[in-house]
Formats: C-alpha cells, sequence, structure tokens
C-alpha cells in the first residue's frame, strides 16, 4: 500500500541518508525546489509509512538506492515527431533497449564522459518519463497495467550518436550505458497524484534554452500499453524503471546537429514532477556510484 | 580471494539450499553430474570458505542467486562463422545487448516460451561460454581484466529470430529477453582450473544431436578485450554475467532452418564445465522465477 505522494531519497542535514516525502511550499510543483521532506519509515515497495519526523534536504540523491533498483528498460522512438527527425519508421512493436543499473544517477548529479564517448560527435540528451514499477507482475493486461506502478519520474537518456548508431553493429547499448547516463528524479509521484501519465508535458533546456518541448500525449506506445507488452513472458520487479522515450528535439534531429558540449547544462523537466539539472562533465571519467 | 575450483548453487538431500564446491568423481569433467559438494560458507565474491562438511545434491540450480545476480550483458556475432551465417558482417566493435536477470536460469530447468513467443517461428539457440565478474571494476586495461573474473559458465542465449529480427525495429532485446532465456551453470570453474579461456570446446546438442561444435580459440573479441571493453566508462559489479557470443551452427543459419519445438531437449557444453540441459515448454507460460 503506497502512502507515500511524492517519494524522495535524500541526504539530510543531518548527514543521514531517508527516503522521504517531500514537502512542497505553497505555489511550488518542482520537487527539485523541496526543502524540507517528512521521513519514510519501512519498505518503499510494501508497507511504509510516512512519519511527522521533518527532515531538513540537503542533496536530493536518485529517488531509488542503488539497491532498491531493478532492470532499466527504455523505449526508443516512442514520439512520432522524434520518429521522424531520426530518420526512421514509426515501429510497429515497442522498440526496447536496455540500461545497466550503473547508469543511474540523481537529479544533480554531473553526468560523466567517459573518454571513448569524448571521441567523435553526438553526445545527446533526451527528456522522458520514467514509470517505476512498484509490484511485481506477468503478463499483464493494459486495463490493469497502472495498478502496478509505484510512481513517476522525469529522466535523461543521455546518448552518444556515434557509438549508439555507427559503432554498435545497429544495437544501441554502448552509446547509451555508460556511467550515469540515466539521471533520473526529482522524486517518485505516486500514482494517486498522477491518475493519467499520458497528460503531461515533458521538457528540456540546455543552458537554460528550451530545445524540446512534447506531451506525453503524443506517445506512440502509451504507458499502459507498453507496460502490458513488456511484461508478456517477462517478469517485471519492483524497483524496475521505464524510460519510455522522448519528444522531438533532440540534439541529432537539428541541422546543423547541436552535440552537448563539457560544462553545459541540461535540464530534463516533466509537469507535476518537475525538473533534474545534470551537467555535462568531460573531466569526471570515473562516476561516483 | 576465491577458495572454490567449481561452485555450484544446489538444493541438497536435507531440503536446504547452498552454495558450495562441487566434488567431481574420478573421470568425470562435468558438473552436472556431481553427486556431492563441499558447503561453501561466507560471501562468494569476497572471504568464503569451503568447508569439510559434504552435502548430498538433490538438484542443481542457477549457480547463482537472484539476489547475487547483476547485469547480464551478451555478445552478439562474436565469431566469425555464426556472423557470416546471420548474413552479418563481422563487427569493428563488440556488438552488445542485454537481458534482464529474470532471464536467468539453472541448468536443468524447463525453458519457458510464453505465448508470444509460442507465434510465428525462429525459436532458436545459442551455445555461449559465460564469464562471470568477480570483483568491481572500471576502466580495466585487457592485461588486467581476467584479475576481476571470478569464472566461466555455459549458457543458452535462447532466441526468437521473428522478434529479434522481424518486430523488434532493429534492437534484438524483445526476442532474447523473456523469463528464463538465459540458463547457465552447471557451475562456474574459477579461474585457477581455466587460466586460458580461449582454448576450449563448445558445443550444442538438440535432443542428442550435435548442432554447433565450435572453439573459444575463433571469437572475434577474446575475452580480456570484451572485459577490457565494456567497462571504458561503466563499472562492472560482481555477478554480472558476460555471454560472449555464440559459434556457428544455430537453426537460424541452417538451410531451412530448423526451430525449436515444444519438448526439445537442447544442450549446451563448455570443455572443463559441464553441460546445461533444459527441455523447450510451451506449456509453463509463466516462469517460476
Amino acid at each position: 500500500m503506497t502512502e507515500f505522494t511524492r517519494l524522495v531519497r535524500f541526504l539530510a542535514k543531518d548527514g543521514q541518508t531517508y527516503y522521504g516525502d517531500a514537502i512542497l511550499p505553497s505555489g511550488v510543483s518542482d520537487i527539485s525546489e523541496a526543502q524540507q521532506a517528512r521521513i519514510i519509515t519501512g519498505d518503499i515497495f510494501g508497507k511504509h509509512e510516512v512519519s511527522d519526523q521533518v527532515a531538513d534536504i540537503r542533496l536530493l540523491l536518485s529517488p531509488l538506492a542503488p539497491a532498491d533498483i531493478g532492470t532499466l528498460r527504455c523505449l526508443g522512438l516512442n514520439y512520432a515527431l522524434h520518429a521522424k527527425e531520426s530518420g526512421l519508421p514509426e515501429p510497429q512493436y515497442p522498440v526496447l533497449f536496455y540500461k545497466p543499473s550503473t547508469a543511474v544517477a540523481g537529479p544533480t548529479d554531473p553526468i560523466p564522459v567517459p573518454t571513448i564517448a569524448q571521441e567523435g560527435s553526438g553526445l545527446d540528451y533526451e527528456c522522458e518519463l520514467v514509470i517505476v514499477i512498484g509490484k511485481r507482475c506477468t503478463n499483464v493486461s493494459e486495463a490493469e497495467a497502472l495498478d502496478y506502478v509505484l510512481g513517476y519520474a522525469v529522466g535523461n537518456d543521455m546518448s552518444h550518436r556515434d557509438w549508439q548508431i555507427k559503432r554498435g553493429g545497429g544495437q544501441w547499448s554502448i552509446g547509451k550505458g555508460f556511467d550515469g547516463w540515466a539521471p533520473f528524479g526529482p522524486g517518485i509521484v505516486s500514482t494517486k497524484l498522477i491518475k493519467d501519465p499520458q497528460a503531461l508535458r515533458i521538457w528540456t533546456k540546455l543552458n537554460g534554452e528550451t530545445v524540446q518541448d512534447g506531451h506525453t500525449s503524443d506517445m506512440i506506445f502509451k504507458a499502459k500499453k507498453m507496460i502490458s507488452f513488456l511484461s508478456q513472458g517477462v517478469t517485471l520487479m519492483p524497483g524496475d524503471l521505464i524510460f519510455t522515450g522522448t519528444p522531438s528535439g533532440v540534439g541529432m534531429g537539428r541541422n546543423p546537429p547541436l552535440w552537448l558540449k563539457d560544462g553545459d547544462v541540461v535540464e530534463v523537466g516533466l509537469e507535476q514532477v518537475g525538473t533534474c539539472t545534470n551537467k555535462v562533465d568531460f573531466a569526471r571519467v570515473k562516476a561516483k556510484i
């Protein structure tokens, strides 16, 4: 039974790390602006309680602890205009790829760009609605699919187009799987607050300028459909994440292409959830995970 | 410090599940024939001890417990003749894809074929040397790469060619990621026993008949090279598995193609390790994981 409304994980001013329910000041809707949270005790996927104890947030972390993260599934080409800008046809079935769980990072972590991804060009951003699975399920119907969702967040499916497309032998894995290349957060908003995941504005700002401005209603495969499809013959586990594809406006789709550089600041945002703001960092070759 | 020689996980006749060091009777080299094992206590990735206590094996399980399994990486087209039979060029860089950890199964588990993979044709086997990572590492050199290996096993990279190739939008994930589609075992042989992973015969028998008969010396990217490459900008974790690609002789490469049917028995084998023998099972739509 989910009790939280906006799940965050954070380093508190007391030096401890907690799960908490973010407290949003009146008029604030971006979880990344929360200064305080009510500490959560228990199992976030099971019985847990939002306590009365309020802690001051020093730093928001990845909303799930590494031990609580399962499999990261990602969908490609799930917005019609993005498929078009990628020069690829709209898919007939969901196009699935994975990232390793070591790709997960928090809402303000720098994005480390390893040496092999500093070669060539093609460093790109992709804002995405992230579905967090809350309950184990297999072969679920579309009608039941959202019952297995813990909540929703926003993430950046960082990509290196040369490795993804030209050097991967057709498989996208190498160019998307580096440490820290799936920052997400700033919190996980429960399905009690977001009843319709297809009714949300989603965007990316690069150094403050809007470069993607989409809406989840434009997804080709909606959340219900993709959860049902991905669970056919496959057990989805609590803590599994689904990055649901990006709208148009990525760097690759522009003329000339717009590639990320060292020091660039990428904000990905989702209505009712908030923003992750991550700096591209060529010096941090080894990610802190 | 690795103390075991042939790590197995098993249900014992006393009804308990243990990690153990398989005891091979004289003249036996296939771990799947082991009747007994010395019980291992401690952390198999860290300090552990092979005790004097011998247990009787009732059933060999997946050599790693679900909680000990990390990310499953798989290489495609890593044997020249297999690339040729697939109609694809030899890759310039390792071709990487993933399976979810729920795909892992034990050396005698039935392979469940879910309804969506019973449609169409293309159910296929792939025998593969499996590398088990034992220590966390990032950006390792080829010279050091094998220092991070816990040991070697054999696995079957089960594939549904229609979903893999025709319906995945070019990404192989859907057609390879079903529950139980990465059986491996029968045990993990330590790097003390297998000093050269490129010196091993590898094979598949379908209903007793040899259909793949290869040698790991024919790999395009050898174990050292692939571990070094896969660790660039990526942290490999204890319990991560690398399925290293399959030699020629898969069903897809034959004329006419040879597709697996309900009830078929697939044995994958690796010299110095042994065999996994799994039955294709169309009735077991939900895998036991």
